[in-house]
């Protein structure tokens, strides 16, 4: 059976795939969305490789409106559990699922994998449970497919934090050396260690008593 | 009061577009997807001169699916009320919103026009009433917006068939000769008079009892 995986290269989205490839014949997507870090979509190809890949064009910076996708300044150790933060981009998971949709409609694949996580990640109000089960309402309403072959969208990372994500992964042999999170990398792809992404990240490794195998820039003083 | 305008070039659209500028500062939102006829971009920016206008790159050809993105021959004298149409893009009004949806949130516009009718739209999917509640419910968990600032999808179309949306175009003085509505338009931009588009939108002027002020490829004999 196949399944769209909404693939980014970061490390919940790595996890994803090593899940959905358990029990699918995964199709990764990635978009290249005017994100400051391109490294992130070479780490996509590389999770991927050996897998289709497709990679969709869509610039929205015309739109402006996030820290990830213009020039504001990546906030720095700002982690706060109950904010929505700066780095939230417009309805960016409602975009990514309906292209999603698309692929999945094209191929004839009925499940939809995701990374959200709704413990810790930032309050994105696009990454919890009822946004997911109303955009499933959609996919089933809004599709020829989906009147007849309902869509499932299925984010196994759903109530886990990063640690238990982390945990998942290793179960499954991610290697999380080839994944970036970080929302300011530098040009050769060194993480900055300072911004949420990296703090929580660098937590779930500890957590599980793990040396996070990707480079920060920093130093190992953290 | 800022509106975002979905806005292909077509007849409906920019019936909507002349509905939504009598309460709202309308921005117009059109897509570059890879549709075979770039005549109706040129329509819609004609369409929305004088005002705010994002033309989006997104090109979906990758993904193929359907007779307005790839190499499939687009049916002539095909209309069938009951039937999905080959025609049908996948996920396509799903894709659309959702990019509104971005656009919305960033101007703070709460309001999002489309211009889906679904009574003799040949029963795409994504033109029912069902499917566009579910899209602003969609809207309204997935945002920052939408958790304070309820985001509403207006179809003021919706329960109109083609001629009755002319008659509300003709009141507002829209101009159809600016529009375009053929799936297989010449490269000057004219229609073909043949296809579903063309054979809704002649009827549609024929029982207003007005002549479709646009060209035809195919002369007067229709």
């Amino acid at each position: 059976m196949k399944a769209v995986v909404l693939l980014s290269g970061g490390l919940d989205s790595a996890t994803v795939f090593a899940i959905a490839k358990e029990n699918y014949t995964p199709y990764a997507l990635s978009f290249s969305y005017g994100q400051r870090h391109g490294f992130e979509l070479e780490c996509a190809r590389k999770i991927a490789k050996g897998f289709v890949h497709q990679v969709i064009d869509l610039d929205l910076r015309a739109f402006g409106g996030s820290a990830l996708t213009s020039d504001i300044d990546v906030p720095k150790m700002s982690y706060d559990p109950t904010a929505i933060p700066i780095t939230y981009v417009p309805a960016r998971n409602t975009i990514f699922l309906s292209i999603a949709l698309a692929f999945a409609e094209t191929i004839n694949a009925s499940t939809l994998f995701i990374g959200a996580h709704a413990v810790d990640s930032s309050n994105y109000p696009d990454c919890r449970p009822e946004f997911l089960a109303a955009f499933e309402k959609v996919a089933n309403l809004g599709t020829k497919k989906g009147l007849t072959t309902p869509f499932h969208i299925c984010a196994p990372l759903l109530m886990m934090n990063k640690a238990q994500i982390i945990q998942e992964g290793m179960k499954r042999s991610v290697d999380y050396s080839i994944t970036s999170s970080c929302y300011d990398p530098s040009h050769n792809g060194l993480a900055c260690g300072g911004c949420d992404a990296c703090t929580l990240r660098l937590e779930g490794f500890r957590a599980n008593g793990l040396q996070d195998p990707i480079s920060y820039r920093m130093g190992p003083c953290r």
